[in-house]
């Protein structure tokens, strides 16, 4: 069976990636939280399980083989259950849905650095920097383009549920987070992201963990 | 017929690599190469070829459809010519290539940001910071494992030339390029990268750029 190790539901974007992928495979899967913050992460990262990654989540171990980084997990699976589950079928479509992933995955640096994610929190007096309305700008453009383009076969970016929206999922946690200037035409897509039943496991999950760590503080250090 | 957008063999890394990847799909191509600090690329990037990705390069034409940013070109193609081409056949081995090259393409910033990629330079005097040495510490350990546990069939990191290599052919120069220290089981990969017929032509091409670009100098200006 799969499993995917994960940092804290409430502030890693980079899990929550690499968990809707794993949802989005449909193969069964084992999660393992390890929660930032916490005094034992320097110590487990020492064990084999984490080393891969140099001490960073999400990683996937599928059997013997180890997986790090959102966007590998997105293809590894993809590799395992099919491409059409994870990317557009048509050419254009799908030429398009892979640039905006990695754009995603290595660009917008503003916006995630000064609108970490925190799902449990709401920042209603942020005011966004230039550079984080330049982001915010590039990221409508992007969805603009897909939804006019691609999405007339559903309410995503590429009308079915893709990796595509998978990638952009924190992103739509952090506009509500910190109260971003949303475009009139991404209003639906927001809905049909938070109405996901995926997103919403997520979500309900970053909302429960809060009494799990609360009680983990509680324990006596080691 | 392909269409591929690029910047400065000698300074753009990321059109390195997406370059490598059209070179390795097999498939035909046309390069258009747009220098970097060139004064009519504020120009040209307004135009409909460029605006797909913000201006920045590499962007790959394909018919109609567009695909830009690096990692995305690799895996247009693989969907074009076969992912075997440019991943490799075994599950562990493809597992750890895809993950490598996912962290190429989000991490390593101090090396990125301080020895930026300058093929016809080179900096014996550069002293890398503490950030830079942790980055190639990070860099050794991974092409160490890979070169260790799927590199017997061949000199690259997972023995054939494969979409890994692409990812960290332009550290391979910036290793060069600022002297860095080089430990000694990847002498034999980096002699093996720099003899491979697509990384001699690139470098060709970024020596031969500095005549080139000394001709668009001498133009008078619009």
């Amino acid at each position: 069976m799969l499993k995917l190790i994960i940092g804290n539901k409430a502030y890693s974007s980079w899990s929550m990636r690499g968990w809707l992928a794993v949802k989005q495979s449909g193969l069964p899967f084992e999660e393992i939280v390890v929660p930032l913050y916490d005094a034992d992460w320097d110590k487990r990262r020492e064990g084999d399980e984490f080393a891969p990654s140099s001490g960073k989540v999400p990683i996937l171990w599928d059997g013997d083989t180890v997986v790090w980084d959102s966007l590998a997990i997105v293809d590894w699976l993809a590799d395992r259950v099919g491409r059409e589950k994870f990317w557009p079928a048509d050419d254009s479509a799908r030429g398009m849905a892979r640039s905006m992933a990695a754009e995603m995955h290595s660009s917008f640096a503003a916006l995630r650095r000064e609108c970490s994610m925190n799902i449990r929190q709401r920042f209603p007096d942020y005011t966004p920097s230039a550079a984080v309305e330049a982001d915010l700008a590039r990221l409508y453009e992007l969805w603009a383009q897909a939804r006019a383009r691609f999405g007339s076969g559903g309410e995503f970016l590429f009308g079915d549920f893709s990796a595509a929206d998978i990638m952009f999922a924190p992103v739509c946690t952090r506009i509500v987070t910190y109260q971003l200037p949303l475009p009139r035409f991404a209003i639906p897509y927001m809905q049909a992201m938070f109405l996901h039943p995926f997103l919403q496991e997520w979500v309900g999950g970053a909302q429960a963990e809060d009494w799990v760590i609360e009680k983990f503080e509680t324990l006596p250090a080691a």
